[in-house]
């Protein structure tokens, strides 16, 4: 949604609010020293990451005007991300998670960087120290949980990750107790309001990120469909507002982002519930989308695109609203489950996502920020392209967790075999007691 | 820990800060308002909760020096809650679970005022609303997660509570995206970097006080003992470390209080460790303390004092290190494991433990205040009291967890129950396949 601020064209234009507030007020906080400029993302032509790659765009498209010259730069690196993006997805799973982790610390590390900036706080050397130490604390805790459910019949070998996972959530205490006692250890007199609102800043990015982010995988795991769709349901409504708002923008939508129009929010919802049907039925006919990621035994692999598929995604007959079978007595529809399932997800992806846009705006303008950072040239940083993802991915498991996923016997049965002898004994007296000689 | 810190003594006394930060340098944020008094309790016969009790108290005894006024109602009223404590306890799982949810309550009220006065965000109407509905939000989500877990048997019957259960991450993902959606509708354009650091704080408060007070409810329904036996560790830590500290103390232990010394440390440690080995002994006595809660499904009640106790509770031969046996070769050392787990519960409590009271006191001193609340004379708010129990309850639930809860047979049992019928003979099938006929 973020797509719809038409950021680097309002580069030259100044900053709303900036006559008003001309100084950041929270940097004022332990007013020692001089107020160092925030960061700002500078102009299309001097985007100092991935440099080599622009100075040659930069060359073939010299006699362009600045704004299109933005375009064609903002194009080809949507081409580019789009192109790693598919490679990845189609690596399966355990990429995707690769890929899900390297952005989360992307995403981490420019929110804290900007904590760092804006708070300035150049004198509290461990407070980067131990953010990263929280980092590596809560994924380790969060990944933890839901690899041991998901698969816990690998900690019954006896490999030298055992003791990882057994005393798994007591390693992840230790350390963020670490972390804790560490922050208390440093705490400096005259800097106290401003350590206590870092160590606040720092958990809040790790609530937001490590734990969305984990969610994220969570459902990569229930099937890759779970992540293509919403993920492309979400990029194609910040593309489509944007063309929406583009052409035949006029009413604005909400005060926070002056370039978001009704005529924007309503084009991409449109675009995005025909978009999510055609894309649903298109991607669950393939096993390697639909089907969980299981841990096979016998092969000692993961395996992801074979399975029986769930209901969800075969075709059944639905029952037409009574008066519309008066009218068409003969009609009957056929559909897939999960194509009522990309209805809901597409509206849920063009009326509530947008707030994940509109929450990074107001944060952006509450710091007097431009862009979370400069890594993607004509994009800004990781959080600008990943916003409405966030919220989205969490939807997705919600509604996972609520209407697709059914107990699994495997997942049970995994269980048991993980208990003591005498436990099993005892849990198959009660089986025995209730369902006799089955 | 915080009985360290002598605060009503130390009313007289300037804060020791004072002098060179005259303004909290927060609250110059949006700095069209002007600064407003930070909430202060006055000194001790002017608290204003609780007024009548304290009067009778003051006619008592209005004779004696100011000091040992302050201590004659700290101890009265430290009294009274030890009474009011012991009664509730007495009652039961239920009951301790009203009084924690009560206790957080008040501790988020006091967290959150302290919030609503530093950042003076009387025009922002909106922000208590947004507070009280992410409290119920987090509370609901929590709860519901650990009371399904443990009594999920009980979701089989068809009653008015059933869609709370089944729908029950869908209803808390929706209540939290009201409170977010409302919260991103109300944002104010002078106010934007107040509003998002009230978000934060809010969420931060929720993060430490909500999912704190749940685990230590996990703790009651795994066996009061769990509950009672880490609270008193830390009361026991609290009073000993302050009496030490009060006769012996000379060497100070942390700038950050600096009432605190090493000689009331290591009194506190090692009375603790005493109190902590006779009150583990006695308690495992009683099955009302060592049995987890369990639903009787036949007198549809909750038990909690009538089980087989787990081997924990049960005395046992230990073996004596090569060494001991050398010299003493006939002793032979009978404990109970609990004994064992109590000495590492007040190790914990008394090292680790006072880290929650240092945070608590940082916190004050950041924000500029003597005492969370007035809510207890003689003792300031709840959260002046509880600041290490918090820290504690999830240590015991990581410990629990790690070294002391056995698989149950019964809860498989009642997911298995859950199934549907085809996955219930899909899981038989594969017990039979490994198992055999049993």
């Amino acid at each position: 949604m973020s797509n719809l601020v038409h950021r680097k064209v309002g580069v030259n234009e100044p900053v709303e609010e900036k006559s008003k507030v001309s100084k950041n007020p929270l940097t004022d906080v332990g007013s020692e020293e001089e107020m160092e400029p925030l960061p700002s993302v500078p102009s299309g032509e001097s985007i100092p990451q991935d440099k080599a790659s622009v100075d040659v765009l930069d060359q073939v498209i010299k006699d362009l005007n600045p704004r299109w010259r933005n375009w064609v730069i903002r194009g080809v690196f949507s081409l580019i991300m789009l192109l790693s993006f598919s490679s990845i997805v189609y690596l399966g799973p355990v990429s995707i998670t690769l890929l899900i982790l390297t952005i989360q610390v992307k995403c981490f590390h420019e929110i804290i960087t900007i904590g760092y900036v804006v708070y300035k706080s150049h004198h509290l050397p461990w407070f980067r120290t131990i953010s990263w130490l929280f980092l590596i604390t809560s994924n380790y805790y969060l990944y933890g949980e839901s690899l041991i459910e998901k698969f816990s019949i690998l900690t019954l070998k006896d490999n030298f990750l055992a003791p990882l996972v057994t005393y798994h959530r007591l390693i992840s205490f230790t350390l963020y107790i670490a972390g804790f006692v560490a922050f208390v250890l440093t705490l400096k007199k005259t800097y106290y309001l401003k350590q206590f609102t870092l160590f606040g800043y720092t958990h809040l990015s790790l609530l937001l990120i490590v734990t969305q982010s984990n969610l994220m995988i969570q459902n990569v795991f229930e099937g890759l469909i779970w992540f293509l769709l919403p993920v492309s349901l979400i990029i194609c409504n910040d593309i489509m507002a944007y063309m929406f708002g583009f052409f035949f923008g006029k009413t604005r939508l909400i005060k926070l982002s002056p370039k978001k129009t009704w005529e924007g929010f309503i084009g991409g919802a449109f675009s995005t519930i025909i978009f999510g049907f055609i894309l649903s039925t298109y991607l669950c006919n393939f096993k390697s989308m639909i089907c969980p990621t299981e841990y096979d035994s016998v092969t000692k692999n993961l395996i992801y695109d074979n399975c029986e598929p769930s209901s969800v995604f075969k075709t059944r007959e639905y029952t037409l609203p009574r008066f519309i079978q008066l009218i068409f007595p003969n009609v009957k529809i056929f559909m897939q489950p999960i194509q009522i399932h990309a209805l809901v997800l597409a509206i849920f992806a063009s009326t509530i996502g947008p707030f994940g846009g509109f929450f990074a705006s107001g944060f952006k303008r509450a710091f007097k920020i431009k862009d979370f950072g400069d890594t993607i040239p004509g994009h800004g940083g990781f959080m600008d392209r990943f916003d409405c993802q966030v919220i989205m991915a969490t939807f997705v498991n919600v509604y996972i967790y609520t209407f697709i996923r059914s107990p699994s016997p495997n997942k049970l049965f995994n269980q048991l075999l993980s208990f003591k002898h005498e436990d099993q004994v005892e849990f198959l007296r009660l089986v025995k007691n209730h369902f006799g000689d089955f």
